[in-house]
């Protein structure tokens, strides 16, 4: 019986995957994944077999997982982040579902879970998260920027947290122009804004800016940004976004259901 | 010099903790949680000093861990999931900067990502993240429900896949039948719905359903819900998002962007 592992092995520190994962690799008899994927985990792979393609040859690496696992092998395929967030862990099921495959038949596979980067990255901002949060990738590769535009605007408009995943590459310059003129209707310009930059690995970058500011700041291919929410605060270079909107608790008394308590810079819109 | 680690242990099982959790909750003097929480990572606490309170109790959690921290301790304040995903992060940096800590003042904080319900419950399913998702906490008692009932409504109309934390409790039992009945404004109802109960833990319940019937399963406080986007579909108990709309790619063809070659079940939406 082959296996396919579909690993997620987090931001890219060997900390910040799970055990689970590491184990996955280490029972594995040939690791697939994009080459830089392959560098950021080459400890823990070892003297194990690998195939490695370029970054757009997801099918390619997809189907010869499957072929190599049909033919008994135990294969790792390996994604940053989590592989079910804009990963490898849809293509595996796309590929296999088109050949008839059904649960229960061999390949078994399991899809690994790992620390993907919008959480990574607001770990390393502070806690902007918190509350309802969205996330959207710009990539229009293989979706309409019509499609990507709308989830922007809706998004804003309904005041969720956002996560930006593929912001910017070299040939891809536009969308976040556009994505930053679509939030500025919705949100305040002072809005806090992070940008983080290969979170967990070499040459990491942390800055906390605004809506406003965000385009003077250094946005590739291996950033993502998350804006905040109308409650989001900057606070000395960090961020973080109060857990809701009535504040039902005080945090300075002993009653934590009774008194309705707001702090000055916890509540409300900044937009007023 | 004291220190704060948040540590998101992950949905529950060892196997889906990072390194890095472990290693915080190892160097520790104290260990900070909600009760069940404590019991989930037991065997890795030891015979180290513990202080289990309350769910409703976290501000008391908040306020207790900052204050050992203050008095020179290391102190892990420990959340399921990731902690800064309806977690404990933001609200020790709340309590925190009540009482005007910066950055680079004792004690330091350290927050250690984890990996988040959506993430485990994802994996379990298949693959329906892949694209734009929204994370929505249907708990009104810190935000008012029209602001949630909004958030459903935008993310439902801009097509997002759609996770749903604390969907249902005791007590609160209305928001998920009325986040269903907006849902189906907008969403075919035989979109594929994934249920997942304690993903990772004793007595784990995976689900695959529909919209029009999710109503009919057991969902409860340990439940976290994954509603499909426009094209995800079914597949013998899995759930799967195609990653993205224009099937740039193909997956018998061993041309990877040329061809546009829609699989059957792959494109489109089921609405029409
Ligand atoms: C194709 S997506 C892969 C996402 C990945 N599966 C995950 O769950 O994090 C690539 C994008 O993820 C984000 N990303 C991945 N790793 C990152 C890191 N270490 N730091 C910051 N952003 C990262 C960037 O936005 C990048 O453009
Ligand atoms: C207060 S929130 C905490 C979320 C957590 N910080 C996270 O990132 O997963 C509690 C909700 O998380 C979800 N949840 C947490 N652990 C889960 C698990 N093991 N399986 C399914 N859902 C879970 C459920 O929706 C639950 O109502």
């Amino acid at each position: 019986m082959g296996k396919i592992f579909v690993v997620g092995f987090g931001p890219g520190s060997e900390e910040h995957m799970t055990f689970r994962a590491r184990q996955a690799i280490e029972q594995s008899d040939l690791i697939v994944g994009y080459k830089t994927y392959v560098d950021l985990v080459r400890d823990l792979i070892g003297d194990r077999e690998v195939l490695r393609t370029g970054m757009t040859e997801e099918v390619t690496r997809a189907q010869a997982a499957v072929e190599q696992a049909k033919s008994g092998r135990t294969v790792a395929v390996i994604s940053s982040g989590d592989a079910g967030v804009y990963g490898m862990a849809g293509l595996i099921y796309e590929v296999l579902m088109e050949q008839g495959w059904e649960p229960g038949d061999d390949p078994e596979i399991e899809v690994v879970p790992g620390i993907s980067a919008v959480n990574a990255v607001a770990a390393l901002l502070g806690a902007p998260l918190m509350h309802d949060f969205a996330a959207i990738s710009l990539s229009d590769h293989l979706t309409p920027w019509e499609v990507i535009a709308r989830r922007v605007e809706a998004a804003a408009a309904a005041d969720f947290v956002i996560a930006l995943y593929n912001p910017k590459s070299g040939r891809r310059t536009q969308q976040i122009v556009e994505t930053q003129s679509i939030l500025l209707r919705y949100r305040d310009p002072e809005t806090p804004v992070g940008i983080v930059k290969s979170a967990y690995r070499q040459r990491q970058r942390v800055d906390v800016t605004t809506l406003e500011d965000m385009l003077n700041h250094e946005i590739g291919m291996l950033t993502t940004l998350i804006i905040g929410n109308s409650s989001t605060r900057e606070y000395h270079g960090r961020m973080v976004t109060p857990r809701g909107y009535q504040r039902k608790y005080t945090l300075t008394g002993a009653n934590e259901r009774g008194r309705l308590d707001p702090m000055p810079w916890a509540l409300g819109s900044t937009k007023d």
